[in-house]
C-alpha cells in the first residue's frame, strides 16, 4: 500500500528531510530498489550503496546523510525500516474464499471471512477466527483452535486440540501437537508413557518450516505471545516459552524445560529435559544444556556442557593451546631430570 | 474403556488398598485429574500433590500411603501407570470408512475393517492389514505394506516398497523410504550412487513427526521391532536398529551404521557411517560417533567424538580447569627462572 | 533398459574381457544381483563376494581379476557402477497424465508431457518444464518456475516465486521459499524483517526430504547447478552455495552465507550466518563455523568452533591427556614442595 513520505515519517516518529511528498509503495535492498521503494542506511560503510541506489528515500541515523534522497530520520534505522515494512507489505493472500475440495466439519465453527484453501480438513469441533487463512492442505484435526487473522501456510497439521492464538503465522510443514516421546520399559518392552496433554501458543507467534512441537504428556506444552521459532525444532512435551524468546533452526527443547521471557538461542542448541532458562539467558548455536540444569537471568552460555560464554572463552583459548601446555610441562620434567 | 480398581489390579499385578468398586475411567496428573482418573505416585515428595487430587484411586509403591485413596500398590509404580494408560486410552480413532476423496488402487490389498482418511492416496500393489487408520494425506507408493493395527497420522509419505509390521504408528510428516544419499564425483559432476534398496519396519514401532528414514541404497534399511524414534531423526540408507532401541529428537544415524538391541540415544546425536553401536550402549544427547566406530556391550558414551562417558567427564573437569593448569605451569616456570 | 556387456563397455570407456553379449538390465550388490545385475568389484577384499554373485557381469578394476566372470575393467569401478547405473535404471516415473483432481491454475504453463499427479496444487503464474514429473500433493506457489525433466517427490513446497532448473529432483516434504528468520526488537516486540527476496536452484540439484530452503529476505538464495542437499537441512535467506557442493543431513546455513564450490559439509554441521568457504573446503561432522568466518580454499575443519582438522587433532589428542597432564603438573609442584 502507498504511503507518502510524510506519513511514514509520522508513523515513525521520524524527522523527515527532503519531499514530504515523495511516494513509498515498498522496501527493498539499495541494489534491488525502484524509486518508490524504501531502503535503509545504518552504518556510514554502506552510504556509497544508499547513494547509488535508485530508492528515493531511506531511513537513517541523524548522523548520515545521502545527497539527493529524502531521508526519515530514526534512532534505529534498522527498526524502523522492519516497522515500514510491516506497514507497507502485505502478505500474499488467497483469495476470501472457501475452496469447495476443502472438507469442513458441519460441527466446525469459521468466522465469516475465513479464507480456506484447496484440499483443506477442518474436523468436528475446530474454531477458526476472522481474519485468517489457511493454505492448501492444512490439516486442523478434532477440537483445534485457531485465533484472528492468522496465516497458515500450505501444509500445516494440527493434531486435535491444538490451540493457536491471533495474528500467528506458521510455515508449511510444521505440525503442532504430536506426541511427546516417553516410554517406560518393563516386561521386556517400551510402554508408552500416555501423550493427552495438549498445545497452547499465544499471539503474534511464528512457526517455521518442517518444526514439530509435541502436546504435553499429561499437561499442557505452552508457547507465550511474540515468539518465534525457525526452521526444524523440536519442542517436546510441556516446554514453556515465554515471551518474546527467539529460538534459531534446528535447535531441540527436550521435556518440561522452561524458557523464561526474551531468550535468545542460536541454531542447533540442545537443551535437555527439565533446564530452566530464565529471563533474557542467550544460548550460543550448538551449546548444549544438561539435564536440569538452571541457567540464570541475562547469562550468556555456548559450548556442551554448556557454561558462562566468557568462561568458555578463556577454556578454549586454552584448549587451542593444550599442545603448547604439554611442550611447557615437558620442559619443566626435563629441566628437573637434569637436575637430578 | 471404564474399569473398576478390582479389574485393574488384577490386570497389572497389584495389591490393592481400599475401594475395590471405584470406576477408573482414564489417567492424568494430580492437579488435572478428575475423580476417575488414575495418577501415581512414584515419590514421597510428590505425596502432597496426589492427597491433593481429586483422584480417587492411583499406582503407588508399597512404602507410600495417601489416606483416604484408593491404591494400587505395584514395586514400580510409573511402569504401572503407562501399563493402566495402555488399557484405558483409545487411540482417538477415525470412524472406520473409506472416505470418498481417497483414491486407491484397485491392484492394492485393503483389509475389511481399515480406517482411510480423506485424500489419501494408496498406489498399486499396496498392502493394508486389518484395523490400521490412515490419516489424511498419507501417501502409500507403489507396492508399501502396511501390518495390522497400525496408526498413520495424517500426511504420512511411504516410498514405493516401504514396509511397515504390526501396530507400527507413524507421526504427521514422516517419510519413509526415501532416496539415501551417496554420490561419486567424476567428470566434473556429481553421479548419484543407486538407491534401489528397500526399508522394512518392524512390529510396535513409532516414527515421530517430520523423521525421514531412507530406503538402503543396494540393501535393505531395517528397523527392528520396539524400536522409537522422535521427531525430526535421520535414519540414513542400510542402518540397521535392533529391537527396543531409542532415538531421542534431531539425532542422525548415517549410512550402514548398526544399533544393537535396547541401545538408548539422546537428542541430537550424530552417529557417522559404518558404525557398530553394540547391545544396550547409551549415546549422551549431542555425541559425535566417528566413522566405523565400535560402542561395546553396554557402554555409555558422551562428547564429540564420543568416549566412555567417565573418561569424558574426567577429561572435562580438567578442561574447566584449564585456566588454572596454565596458571599453575606458569607458576613453576617463574620459579625455575628465579633459581637460575 | 537393457544393453550388452558390449553396449556398456563403449558407453564406460571401459576394456571387456568376456563375453561381449552378455545382456545387463540393472544393478545390485553381489548378494542381491541376478544374472543380468551388473555389480562391481572395488577391492580385492570383496573378491569372494563378486565370485560367489549370480551376476555374471561385473565392473572392476585392471588388477582384479574374477574368473567366469564377464568383466568391464575401469580405473574407478565404483565410478563405472554409477555411470552404468545411471543408465540402466530408470525413475519410477508416474503415467505421462494429468490427474484429474490436480488443480491447476489456467495462468500457469505446462509443457506438454508434465507428469501431474493426484491433489497437485499449480498457481497462477507456475510454469514448468518438459519431462517434469509433480508427485502427489505437491504445492506450486504463484510464479514458482520448475523446470525440465525434474522429478517432485509427492508433498513437495514451493513458495511463491520459486525456481527450480532442470533435472532437479525433490524429496518429499521439502519446503523451498519459506521466510527467512530475521527479526528486530523494539517497542516492547519483536518485528519481522521483510523476507519478500526469492531462491533459485539450478540444474541438477537433489534435495532430500524435510530439507527447509528460505528465500532471501531482500536478496536472493541460490544454490548453483549440481548441488545435492540430504535430508533435514536448513538453508537460510540469502545463503549462496556454489556447483557440486554437497551437505549432508541435518546441516544448518545461516543467513547470507557463501560456499564455493565443491564444498562438502558433514552431517548436522553448522556454520553460522555470513560465513565464507572457499571453494573445496571440508567441514567434519557436528562442526561449529563461528559467524562471519572464512574458511580458505581446500581446507578441512572440524570441532566448534571449527579449526584445520590437523590443528584440531593434536589438540583434541591432548584434551584426552588432561588428566595425564594435570597429574604430571601435580608432581612437578610436589618436587618443588619438597626441595623447600
Amino acid at each position: 500500500m502507498n504511503h507518502t513520505a510524510a506519513e511514514l515519517a509520522q508513523y515513525l516518529g521520524a524527522r523527515l528531510r527532503g519531499d514530504a511528498r515523495a511516494t513509498i509503495s515498498g522496501v527493498a535492498s539499495p541494489e534491488r530498489a525502484r524509486t518508490t521503494d524504501l531502503i535503509y542506511l545504518a552504518s556510514p560503510r554502506h552510504r556509497e550503496r544508499a547513494q547509488a541506489s535508485a530508492a528515493l528515500c531511506l531511513v537513517a541515523s541523524p548522523a548520515l546523510d545521502v545527497p539527493g534522497k529524502t531521508i526519515l530520520e530514526v534512532a534505529d534505522p534498522k527498526l524502523g525500516f522492519v516497522k515500514a515494512a510491516a506497514l507497507l507489505l502485505k502478505k500474499p493472500s488467497l483469495p476470501v474464499s472457501i475452496h469447495p475440495t476443502a472438507i469442513l466439519s458441519p460441527d466446525a465453527t469459521l468466522a465469516a471471512d475465513v479464507t480456506v484453501g484447496p484440499y483443506v480438513i477442518v474436523e468436528d469441533g475446530v474454531s477458526v477466527g476472522a481474519g485468517t487463512a489457511l493454505g492448501a492442505f492444512c490439516f486442523l484435526g478434532r477440537g483445534a483452535a485457531v485465533g484472528e487473522n492468522c496465516y497458515l501456510h500450505p501444509r500445516v497439521t494440527l493434531y486435535a486440540g491444538a490451540r493457536l492464538g491471533n495474528r500467528v503465522e506458521v510455515h508449511s510443514g510444521a505440525v503442532i501437537g504430536s506426541d511427546g516421546f516417553g516410554y517406560v520399559f518393563g516386561d521386556g518392552r517400551q510402554w508408552k508413557f500416555p501423550q493427552i496433554g495438549t498445545v497452547e501458543i499465544g499471539d503474534d507467534v511464528e512457526v517455521g518450516a518442517n518444526t514439530t512441537i509435541d502436546r504435553g504428556s499429561l499437561e499442557t506444552t505452552r508457547i507465550q505471545s511474540g515468539v518465534k521459532i525457525d526452521n526444524l525444532v523440536q519442542i517436546a512435551h510441556n516446554v514453556q516459552i515465554g515471551e518474546h524468546s527467539i529460538l534459531a533452526a534446528q535447535t531441540g527443547v527436550s521435556g518440561s524445560s522452561r524458557l523464561g521471557k526474551g531468550v535468545v538461542i542460536g541454531g542447533q542448541v540442545g537443551i535437555a529435559d527439565h533446564c530452566t532458562l530464565e529471563d533474557g539467558t542467550v544460548a550460543g548455536a550448538q551449546a548444549g544444556i544438561p539435564s536440569g540444569k538452571t541457567i540464570r537471568h541475562g547469562q550468556t552460555v555456548w559450548g556442551t556442557p554448556a557454561r558462562p560464554l566468557e568462561k568458555f572463552k578463556r577454556q578454549y583459548a586454552w584448549f587451542a593451546r593444550l599442545p603448547e601446555l604439554a611442550e611447557r610441562i615437558g620442559s619443566l620434567e626435563e629441566r628437573n631430570k637434569k637436575e637430578e
